[in-house]
């Protein structure tokens, strides 16, 4: 049998993505059971080991299954780009860190790698270079319309209805199908991946869950003929719960998963419990992609300050559930 | 010089109001230099005690200066109206707590307590009984329309700009000039009262802040003018921050109040970080006014399961205040 392959991207040359990454796989174990690729360039890679005084054995990347392959090897991504410095956004280097995203989902769809790690990139860089997705998960949505972001960690685990669109677009798109259709296909994903079972709580929209109509009626009109829809389906749901209260529920619970209608409603949260360790994972994907929680940290980056933990931890998760 | 007097409102009848009420005040210090003065009902408080067997020394309250004062005396609030068995939301509940409160406020107002500490009142039962508000600050918030809801604890501070409204609303009530008027009204009240300089950070409305408009506008043309407005006038605030940030870099920082725009921004991580133990201050009133920062907890009421820490904490602080 093959080792599998974890596809890395380096992603926005200008951010941390280069040394969390070269830090995290120079920890790695040697006699991992995995094959790690590097989707970026000889030139950023080589600027960033000498930065960090971190000489890395890396092989330029061939695809053959002959013989034993290298711990790390290097995808050169074809680009006439070259990197702007560290510390702010650019054109460049959002095409640049676009390009190692697709070039790697290329080969995970391909089947050549059957993880990915994403390492992180700048909205605002891929906004200079034109491109139109606001994020990793935006773009993996627009190739698979079925993908889920969740964040996981030991102390809270979230999945999150809707992600990268203004607070007021999330409040229009609570909608009870829509809804109902989120969790069953959460539930049918986890079912078919994790030997673990989980049991899905809930957040509702409005201060105190609306407290009975209230504070607002998108629980009773849309969320629980949603939960009700899932219950009907046998899937352990309930709900919803007053936001302020659902995560300390959750807290700690390593079977319970907690349902966030808006991006900071699941990650305000879960920063707070998981800061620099927490891991965020794309589900419904036909590979497996996980990658750190935090951003480019622009003020950090070319310092060798940056901490490498959430991206030791999404490379560790990745192998564990690729090998699993 | 007369000590201060503490109003205590026993909250919904039907809620774990009178039982924390009561396992506070029996842990009080006999020797305390204030005179805490309920306001509710003797029958209430009767059941209370041999539920609990609890009995503390309570005396009718009388309005002299004469003598010295009890520890505890009961300002009986004239009401024709029994109250309901313990557990569930009712109408008659509903009225008894919100006649409570407005007993007290009123006396607060004519200047015979300084200091009002609230129990838990139940929205529903208010909202059964016809009563137009959604909560105490919302009531205060009609009498004294300067009054603002923070929340205080070692871990966080936090100051809410809408409070008890649909999500939806609050999304459309993110105004530069309300919001600068917030944050001036904000500072100068801590300016006169307290003896510490805050420093205030202020979350975004958006997920990342808005990312530079690609997820929201309300940062740039609403918040970001309010906060240069406010920094003109010498205020130290700053932001705003990706609101998943924010309350990171304010964790544990004394001097720190961030400023929360909607409800369960600022509630979901302060009851994460201070659960049972956090305190809601109003402030802006011509009294000082502290609650615990939980509800009614139907499910536990009239068990003697309660955990009165977050009550003790409110008349702690509100003594400390009411004699500084």
């Amino acid at each position: 049998m093959t080792l599998p392959a974890v596809g890395i991207t380096l992603g926005d040359p200008g951010g941390i993505g280069p040394e969390i990454v070269l830090k995290a796989l120079a920890t790695q174990d040697q006699t991992s059971q995995v094959h790690y690729i590097i989707f970026g360039t000889q030139p950023i890679l080589e600027q960033e080991m000498q930065i960090l005084g971190l000489p890395l054995d890396i092989q330029p990347f061939r695809k053959t299954t002959e013989g034993p392959r290298p711990l790390i090897s290097l995808y050169e991504v074809n680009s006439p780009i070259r990197p702007t410095a560290k510390g702010s956004a650019s054109q460049e280097n959002g095409k640049l860190s676009f390009r190692f995203l697709e070039e790697a989902v290329e080969q995970a769809r391909k089947g050549d790698i059957q993880a990915l790690v994403t390492a992180p990139i700048s909205k605002y860089s891929w906004s200079l270079a034109g491109i139109p997705w606001t994020g990793h998960t935006d773009y993996l949505n627009s190739l698979f319309p079925q993908a889920i972001m969740t964040f996981w960690s030991d102390e809270l685990k979230v999945a999150l209805f809707t992600h990268h669109i203004p607070l007021r677009k999330a409040t229009e798109r609570i909608r009870r199908t829509a809804l109902s259709d989120f969790i069953l296909q959460l539930h049918s994903i986890l079912e078919k991946t994790q030997r673990q079972k989980y049991r899905y709580l809930v957040a509702g929209l409005n201060p105190h869950a609306g407290e009975r109509g209230l504070m607002g009626s998108e629980e009773s009109t849309e969320i629980v003929p949603a939960i009700e829809e899932a219950q009907k389906k046998g899937i352990p749901v309930k709900g919803p719960f007053p936001p302020d209260i659902v995560f300390h529920k959750a807290l700690g619970q390593e079977d319970t998963i907690v349902i966030a209608l808006y991006h900071d409603q699941g990650l305000i949260p879960f920063k707070l419990m998981a800061f620099d360790k927490g891991i965020n994972i794309t589900l419904g994907l036909p590979f497996i992609r996980t990658s750190p929680d935090h951003g480019t940290a622009f003020d950090i980056a070319g310092k060798g300050k940056a901490n490498p933990k959430s991206m030791s931890e999404a490379i560790r998760l990745v192998c564990s559930l690729a090998t699993a």
